[in-house]
């Protein structure tokens, strides 16, 4: 492959596109050619976030499904979910590989999908996708032409969770996920409920039982082989960033815990253990594309409590995003990836 | 009685402190008459907090256990664990009634509070407190001499769990209590971790399956008869104020859920009962001393789930203890608690 | 008058709207009667604010100009500017007396207005409007049909310069008012800009030189005598609440400032005077009506700096309007106004 | 110069100590060999900042003075005033270069030093340092040896104020600096009044008419001409990090303001001038070594508004002290500083 690669971002002014497009600037083997925007097409992108500058300052487009794909060699798709399924689908047709943030191609079987998100426009592409944890699939992205990036609560859970799931460790039974999300994972929406004086000082549960994140957790739970019943909860804080999930998870030999998430992750460069007994603060990931774990065992309770703490906009959306392009190309994955958390 | 009543506040500057006395000077039966605070003792309220105005606006005077329960029919505490003891027990034997807001007579075993506090400074006080539930213990607590008010984490999971513990539809299995408190829980500390740079975006667990308030939601379950072991995650949001806390209880005839909340709660002014499948924000109850409550049953998974909403300075505190007087001497409940949210 | 009078609001469920249902609610001589809302009508006020029960919690009507003030003495107006106008002349013809949070009746000069808000809907009203500010309009308040309570800005500018004018204090040159208010006082808008995600952690100024409430300030500075020019500068700060504006004031008699300050609010319930070098926090007045005063002479600069905080929707609007009421009817003017601010 | 060059960092744990640390880890040309903190000496930095990783993150020291600047070119001290000068002394002594993040080299008068922070521990080193305002000492700053990296509300001042001082703009009068700061400019310190609780939803001034950044401000206008009276009123704002500057400058020839803004920053990287009329936000240059500045005029008034907006702990403080770093060595000013805000 020629360096740097050209890449396109389709739906570049939402929080996870300004995101990507942060991260995509300070990459040395990309170059960023083709930005698109319904809303703001004809301005620069300093225009809509005057923070941004650099070479990444483009002028916005509108989204041209049929071309979005042409002369560039990676469309990322930050378009919401069923917006994106046909620009993916035509980004693929012009021989453009392509990462997807939205929930379009993270289902495996199309009739879950359509019960949680409505007809599917391209469920003929479902087949080709590579959930994009790289952690787990990293050998599946190796040239990967389509790339489903995992949704941030998934995301979040899954990195608790499936260690102990691929060692056998998590038994039948409930497995709860108590997740609190910072606002941002709501994207840029004009909602009341979004507002600042409607979220700040507030803290709520919402989807109780039903949130669209909980099949994906599924799914990928059950690839690794677990029965447990996943009870999934999302509440929203009073945080722009930042995405701390507790989980309860009903285990057998408990004192194999620590040794499975050493096994997974001794060699990942995102993720620190922070051990047993000492836990993450969502502070300590802002603005980066780690993730933070910890857990306890409470071995006459048959659990273990896991806690993960990711940055919803980077591991958890437009960090991810990155290194499954790293991953794709067989790139060193922290390429571009390498920023500190800002604290305070 | 001869109304109004004069009440001291022992410990009146910490944020359970002043908020009491908010409540106390728009009291129509009281008369504060005695505050002592020993960091600023020979200033007035409004020296510490300009905010203060009004009768209660009175000069601090230092701690005299053998005084503080002198000429005052009602003494509150707001003095730490361990000091809170040995003056209730002065003011006990001065005559007064006593409303402690520390942990020192809330737990009825001496043992289970010497592992999670330490030594017992006054141990035969603790068979005579009534625990300060008043929509639980309201007949104990009429013409009590020491009301214990709960924790406010306790709080928050008791009024969520007590109606379904009461009404047998507790299963055997593990109760999670998942909750996300409000910095001010930590009271007005000079604490590192407190500062606003810490806090600020932030959201962490502590005290992950050791936190003191849990023995304190233990007991009270055990004497509903509750078998089930309770797992308990404290949370530190970035909020002034406010308590949430999302329960996941294994429940025997779901179907039975909701009446069992209906029942417990049709008459008790204080609670707010959402209803199946709507869950409360904790900036809807924040200033007073309401609860929210919603719940959702997941039949398959013999769960239900129950959230609960509280300031943690008002239901889970002073607006408590303010109720809790009001049930010793058999006023309307609500008398001086009637404020409405400040939302936003 | 027979009590409780009987009320309308129109426009209940913006943050003008709730706030002042918040203290009307509390007001013992006032009943609340009807009110509108064009979003939520059919609902009620609970089902937009679940914070809010009791007495109020009525259903919301369609606005309706022609019967607003039918069967009420008093009509409150929380509509916008420009909306506010006809309706408030239909109440006026009902026979109501209206107080009007709007812009529409606060100017007194039909071009001025027409300059900043475009064409005025009922001009001859204009003359009949008496400026909603007690501590100095107090005498032409009572009695009067029509009442236009002053922006918040203006009132936190006032009530810091207007002391100062009517003493003769203020030279020629430039009064700089630097204020800093928080996102409620731009009503529950849908606007991105006022999104969490945009808000938390920025500051910023708006309306540089041009602000719709600096002729406000200039009229009644005008009419108090002063000839200075204003430069006014709104700020908007990650706070829901509260309204600070630091003003720089040329003086002449520097001396003389504290004895202004004293003289003129000497009896004034609301407001605290903290003196020379002591100066205000928003948060100690968040939720009152109140304001706090303090302030530092430079004699060498011929400066003073004026420092004053109010809660923009408190004494910056709705509580103002009740203080307003109580003025009309000459009815002590705490009267339902008593509430400490909610701290921490 | 051999690169990279070994730099030490007295007083490492402190939030621009941290913030310094995350720069330096991503310099190219430096590596980061000894850090310094009294209080966590023994421990590592990613101890006290688990955020932290990566070469940078050593065992922390105990300072000694002797020994700090030894095997290395550069100290950078972000020791508190007082505390930091016999440190340098004893680093200049060992041959190293030192970037000095304290008040003690800033003012070249020793009496007007000794006015503010009392004796003044090297007094004769006074004339030594360099101001590290690399926009406007550049020539100075190269190969110099100490280098008073400026006070964050100087920065943020200076930066508006110069370029109209330079150009004979600014005219007789008084010049207005009204500036509102994050939290974090009052550093990582044990205080009441930085707790949580007590900021967030609060906005006060301090310091009013008397701050120790005011004769720093003054110092540098005087130096480029200017003879008017500087009134700066600091403000506490519930940010972590941000400080805005609204400026009221009388002018002259006001005409010429927009040329004396665009002359001075034409070739400078870390500011942005977003023209006449628009204005900065703090969030839009957090994490940034950025300024960004917004002006208007008045010409009626004789006055220009000007604002400028900065990340208080990176053009503030750290940032430019690395700015500093590169001026001294003739690097390109940008190496290591070309992080993005981190927006939302």
């Amino acid at each position: 492959v020629r360096e740097p690669i050209r890449v396109a971002v389709a739906g570049a002014t939402g929080y996870t596109g300004i995101e990507l497009l942060r991260w995509l600037q300070g990459h040395p083997k990309v170059e960023v050619c083709r930005l698109t925007s319904e809303q703001y097409a004809g301005k620069r992108v300093s225009d809509v976030y005057p923070s941004f500058r650099g070479p990444g300052d483009l002028r916005l487009e509108p989204l041209a499904p049929a071309t979005v794909g042409r002369d560039v060699e990676v469309v990322f798709s930050c378009l919401p979910h069923g917006t994106a399924a046909p620009v993916v689908a035509s980004a693929l047709e012009s021989g453009a590989t392509v990462i997807d943030l939205s929930a379009d191609f993270r289902l495996r079987d199309v009739s879950v999908f359509e019960r949680w998100y409505g007809p599917h426009p391209a469920p003929a592409r479902l087949g080709e996708a590579v959930y994009g944890l790289p952690e787990f699939f990293r050998a599946a992205l190796r040239g990967a032409t389509l790339v489903a990036v995992p949704g941030c609560y998934p995301t979040g859970a899954l990195l608790g969770l499936l260690p102990l799931a691929r060692a056998g460790l998590i038994a039948d039974g409930t497995v709860v996920v108590d997740s609190k999300s910072g606002a941002s994972g709501a994207g840029r929406a004009l909602r009341l409920d979004l507002l600042f004086c409607e979220l700040e000082e507030g803290m709520r549960p919402y989807g109780v039982g039903g949130h669209r994140h909980l099949p994906e957790i599924e799914q990928e739970l059950r690839r690794a082989g677990v029965e447990a019943r996943v009870v999934f909860t999302p509440h929203l804080a009073p945080l722009r960033r930042g995405l701390l999930s507790t989980m309860y998870v009903p285990v057998r030999r408990s004192a194999e815990v620590a040794e499975a998430f050493e096994a997974t992750y001794r060699s990942e460069p995102f993720v620190r253990l922070l051990g047993p007994g000492r836990f993450p603060d969502v502070r300590d990931v802002r603005g980066t594309n780690d993730v933070a774990i910890g857990w306890t065992e409470l071995p006459d309770a048959g659990l273990a409590i896991v806690v993960t703490a990711i940055d919803n906009l980077g591991k958890g959306a437009s960090g991810q995003a990155v290194q499954c392009l790293n991953a794709v190309y067989g790139w060193d994955e922290r390429t571009g990836l390498d920023a500190l958390a800002l604290v305070p």
